[in-house]
This record gives C-alpha cells, sequence and structure tokens, in this order.
C-alpha cells in the first residue's frame, strides 16, 4: 500500500492541522481511559499509546482532513464546532483505518521503512506483535464510532460503510499478494485490467470513496444515487492518483517527492511496466524480464531506457489528460452541485500534480 | 489462542453436524459469488476457497453449534428452517471469527501445528499472505451478516456485538503477548490477577459469551439485564474451562485429548505454574525459574514433580469444586428459566470433563 508520497495534496495552515490533531489528542484519550484492561495492566495502556502515536498520526493526514472539507463544501457554509468534531473524527477513523492496513502491509511486504521512520513491526520488542496491534487499530475504529455516533440515524450506514471498505481493501490486497508473490516473477500477470482492479480495490475506496461517503452520511444524505456516483466518480479518480504515484516514483523528481523510487526494484506491478509489456517488442519484452526487479542500478537503467524508447512520458500525458476530460465530464453529470464541489476539489488537488 | 482440545464437549449425532456443514457450503457459495473480483480473477475465487476451507470448518464446531443449542433451549421448542438458518449462520459467523483468530495467532506464536494439520501460514505458497487471508476471514463476516441480517431488528446490536467481541479478544492477545513475550522468561508476571484478566479477554468472551449473545438476538430479547446476566456467568464459565484446559495440559490423559500437553515447554502463563509459584517456597521458585520453558523432557518432569509436591490436582479439585457451586449460584438468581437452561446446558458440557 503507498501511503504519503502521493496523496492528494495541499497546502495546509498550521491551524488546520493542528485542529485536527487536537481530536485525535481527545479520541485516544477517550480510548485509553474506556477499557478495564488498560486501568488494570498500566503497561497495556503505555503500550497502546506509544503504538497509536507512531502509527496513526504521521502520514498527510489528507484522507482524514478531506471529510472536513467535504462536508463544508456540502454545506456550502462554516461548519459549526459539533459539525467540525463530528467530520474530524470520522476523517482519524479513516487514518486509523490506514494507519491498520499499513501496519499489516508492511509486514506482508517486508518493508523497512515508513512515514520516514523504521516500521512499527521492525522495532526490536514489536516485531509479530505488529499483527495484533494492527487488528486493535481497527477495532478502535468501532469504539470511536460507538462513543460517538451511536445515537445517529445515520450510525448502521456508518458501520457498513467502514466493514465495506475494509472488505474491498483487503481483497485489493489479496489480488495484490496473490499477484505478486514476493521472489516469484511472472510478467505475464501484469496486465492491465489486473492492475486496474488491485488499485480500484485497495486504495481507490478507502482513499476516495470513504471520505466522501461519511461527509454525505454526516450531511444527512439519503439518495442512494448520490453514493453511487460517488463511488463511481472517486474510484475512477482513485485510479487516477495511483497511475500519477506509479508515474512519479519514476520520473517525478526525489527531492519534490520527499523519496527515491523503487517500484522498478521492488518488481512491481506499477501502472508504467504494464504500459511497457503491452508496447514492447519480443526483444524488449526478453530485456524487461530480465532486468525487472533487480536491484543493480545498471539493471533499473536499462529498464528506465526501454521506458524512454517506448515514449511513456507521452502515454501517460494523454491518459492524463483523458483522465481529466472524463472525470470532468463525470463530475458535470452529477445532479448536485455542492457534490460537484466535493468531487472538483478533489480533482483540482491531484490534477497535474508533481508531487 | 487454544482451540479444540478443550471446548464444550458433547457428543454430536452425524446428522447434527453434517446440517450445520451444509449451511458453511452454502455462506461459502455466496460469498464465492458475490464479489465482483472473483470473478474477474478465478485465481482469487480458488486462493479464498481453499483458504476458507482449510481455516474455518475444520475445528469442533461447538462454539458454532452452541448458538443453534441456546436459541432452541430459549425458545423451548424445536426451530423452524428458517430458526436453524439464522442460528447456524451466527454460529457460523463464530467459527470464521475463530478461523481469523487462529490464523493470526499461530503467526504471531510461531506455532507449527493447527487442527491437526500444519498451519496455514505455513504452507509453501501463503507464508505473510496468512496475515491478509485472516483479515478477509474478519470481513466475511460483516458480509454474512450484511446478507441475512440486514433486515432485522438486531441488525445494528449484532454488528455492535461482534465489534466488542472481537475488541476484548484482541486486548486479551495483546496483554498475552506483552505479559509472555516470545524468548524472554519473566515469570514475575506470572501472578493469578493478570493470568485471569488475559483469559477472560482472549478467550471467554468470544467462546461463551458470544454464542448465548447471538441467540439472546434471535430470540427478540431486549432486556440489557439478560445480556449483561450472561457476560457475567459465561465469562465466569469461559474462564473455568480455560483453567481446565490448563491443568488437562499436564494431567489430561493425551489419548483422550488428542494431543500431547507442551504448555511447560513452551513457558505458558498456565493456571498451573501461577498456583505453583503462588505456593512455592524461595528453593522451589528458583527450581522453577531454572527449568519452566525448556524442551529439555529432564526440566518438564522437574516442574512436574514441584506440582505434584505442591498437590496441584487437589488445588484444581478444590477450584473446580468452588467454580461449580458459584456458577449454579448465579445461574439461579437468573430471572429467566429459560435462560437458566441455556447457561446450565453449557455447564453440563464442561463440569469435570476429562477432555
Ligand atoms: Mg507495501
Ligand atoms: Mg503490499
Ligand atoms: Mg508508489
Ligand atoms: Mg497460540
Ligand atoms: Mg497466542
Ligand atoms: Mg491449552
Amino acid at each position: 500500500l503507498a501511503d504519503g508520497a502521493g496523496e492528494p495534496q495541499k497546502i495546509k495552515t498550521t491551524d488546520e492541522r493542528s485542529r485536527f490533531l487536537e481530536v485525535y489528542s481527545q479520541l485516544k484519550s477517550e480510548l485509553l481511559a474506556d477499557s478495564k484492561i488498560f486501568q488494570f495492566t498500566p503497561e497495556s495502556r503505555v503500550w497502546t499509546e506509544k503504538m497509536l502515536d507512531y502509527t496513526v498520526p504521521g502520514g498527510k493526514l489528507n484522507r482524514g482532513i478531506s471529510v472536513v472539507d467535504s462536508l463544508r463544501l456540502l454545506l456550502e457554509r462554516e461548519l459549526t464546532e459539533e459539525e467540525y468534531f463530528l467530520s474530524s473524527s470520522l476523517g482519524w477513523c479513516i487514518e486509523w483505518l490506514q494507519g491498520y492496513f499499513l501496519v499489516e502491509d508492511d509486514i506482508m511486504d517486508a518493508s523497512v521503512t515508513r512515514r520516514g521512520q523504521s516500521c512499527w513491526y521492525r522495532l526490536p520488542k514489536v516485531g509479530m506483535i505488529a499483527i495484533n496491534d494492527g487488528i486493535l487499530l481497527r477495532n478502535h475504529i468501532g469504539q470511536i464510532l460507538k462513543r460517538h455516533f451511536k445515537t445517529k440515524p445515520y450510525y448502521t450506514e456508518l458501520l457498513d460503510l467502514f466493514n465495506e471498505v475494509e472488505y474491498q481493501t483487503s481483497l485489493g490486497q489479496m489480488l495484490d499478494l496473490i499477484t505478486t508473490p514476493e521472489g516469484e516473477v511472472d510478467l505475464s500477470k501484469y496486465i492491465m485490467p489486473t492492475y486496474l482492479k488491485i488499485v480500484q480495490y485497495k486504495t481507490a475506496y478507502y482513499s476516495f470513496y470513504l471520505p466522501v461517503s461519511c461527509a454525505l452520511l454526516i450531511f444527512g444524505e439519503k439518495d442512494e444515487a448520490k453514493f453511487e456516483a460517488a463511488e463511481k466518480i472517486l474510484v475512477q479518480m482513485g485510479t487516477y492518483f495511483q497511475v500519477q504515484d506509479d508515474f512519479l516514483d519514476c520520473y517525478g523528481d526525489p527531492a519534490f517527492i520527499g523519496k527515491i523510487g523503487t517500484d522498478i526494484e521492488d518488481t512491481k506491478c506499477s501502472w508504467l511496466v504494464v504500459q511497457a509489456l503491452q508496447r514492447a517488442s519480443e526483444e524488449q519484452k526478453n530485456t524487461i524480464k530480465e532486468n525487472y526487479g533487480k536491484k543493480d542500478p545498471a539493471n533499473v537503467a536499462v529498464i528506465k531506457k526501454i521506458y524512454k524508447d517506448l515514449n511513456l512520458e507521452k502515454v501517460f500525458e494523454d491518459y492524463e489528460q483523458d483522465s481529466y476530460v472524463s472525470l470532468i465530464a463525470a463530475i458535470e453529470a452529477v445532479d448536485s452541485s455542492p457534490l460537484q464541489a466535493v468531487f472538483k476539489a478533489f480533482l483540482k488537488k491531484i490534477y497535474k500534480r508533481q508531487k
């Protein structure tokens, strides 16, 4: 699962961020005050607090804050204190969900670093306990929802929504894991329909569809068609977003992105290699097979040369333009101008992004 | 997490088991027919089916079937087709939940076998993908509930119940994992209050409280006091059950239990060692420290000798008798004779069990 480098970008004021982080502190305190087990064993309280601080608030927080922004656009006015609290709490539930996915994903991918620090499971005292820590993060969401949303008319829809999105994400993870198993490279599986399914399921649902659906529920939206439009448009937007992520991994400016891409070295089923395999001659295909997934910079250079020969920069440019046109058309067909504004705000944040 | 060796025991007719297993087949087929991802990639369908058959139905099924039995006792009559289907579906949700816990627990404990076969994560093609497979199992429960219970008046309570019980279980796992971390032995942590908390949280809620609560929800029980009584009594019963499990690990007949106990070798925070440490002289304590958690049969024999010297068989006998008396008293104070019958049926299955 991708995180930081490529989330919807936006310059956030320190105020906005720190107000959002205050809600994190409150939700965390409530969780730690709640279970009898923490009162009984202070050790478990200390562990949980450290784990939360390490795994939940350290990302860019774009997914979480976008719930607040979306609700503001839907209401077409500033939020009340309560609306702010509710929308940022759901925003934090999404950040908690992401923390959970990333903790488990890093173990499965044997990753080393995450968000500029060691992966949680790599800390000496943690190890495989991280599996259960991730599960705890998922369970905290149920606790937060029960505490703050139990009396809302949309409580059941909220539980269903988080369940549904978690299921889609874990299906995407499964497809990713069995398509590109570690140590084994079978490039015949790196085809566009599989690529698109993986991306839609493992990224687009929770990163794009979930924040807007949360905002729609608080807003009180009852029309199922609105949620369906959101799903269709935002899954498409999430796909476009991941394609950008894959493109920037190779063509982006590391100083700007904040990390050096290693998708080629890591044998990733990236949009670029899928496009390259579609367009390559038999000879080029063999060259890709021989060089993809190797750590040596010489092998990486061979792959990048093929990308260049196949003019993938132009292929991406066309894809980006087509995506934009098609998204705008889909957005303008939506029968609600505040909802259109929500979609456009998302699109504006990512269109032609450089990081 | 314990499984098989010590679940509530009962001789089940082949008919009862095979009727219950038919519901598994239906629920599985529905899941596999449902997601678009399975239609799209047959590989992922094959993987999921294999994973389900390997991890879900292979236990003794006592937890699952006890939902059906409990509903029958609450209604004081035979079940209709629909009641049978609903109660066994929730029974299967508990088996799915257990499958999920066991898949993750075996990875964290680096276990080798489970239910007489290799642990799922130990299969060559599986490995760490098992983490996500366990997560999928948890997510299947949400799918089953949505499909078959969405229109029921108790749908939200059902979602809350499964969330709550999963949270309790993962808190118990956390406490277990940080109290008895692998490779490190600190017997000063093996004290009765900690032992009781671990057992209550990681076993009693999902094994005893959950099946009865599921039956109460289908029955239409609205009185919160009934659920509270169930929690109090069944958590106590689940604790007694786990103490028996620990006792039988050392004193049970392997031919009868179906496995050879290794709690001493595995440095388990077992009721026996906790009792021994409470009663041991300084000299005996040192002997325990030197010999506990070693694979050599000579070390194990030293521990067993101390258990014998401390007369732990008698300590257990007294504990068993006290538990029985206290449970019967608590049960008879419950203001509902069908609910009393449910509790008594559970107690009857486990009192003085030999396996
Ligand atoms: Mg990863
Ligand atoms: Mg991954
Ligand atoms: Mg990337
Ligand atoms: Mg275990
Ligand atoms: Mg364990
Ligand atoms: Mg045992």
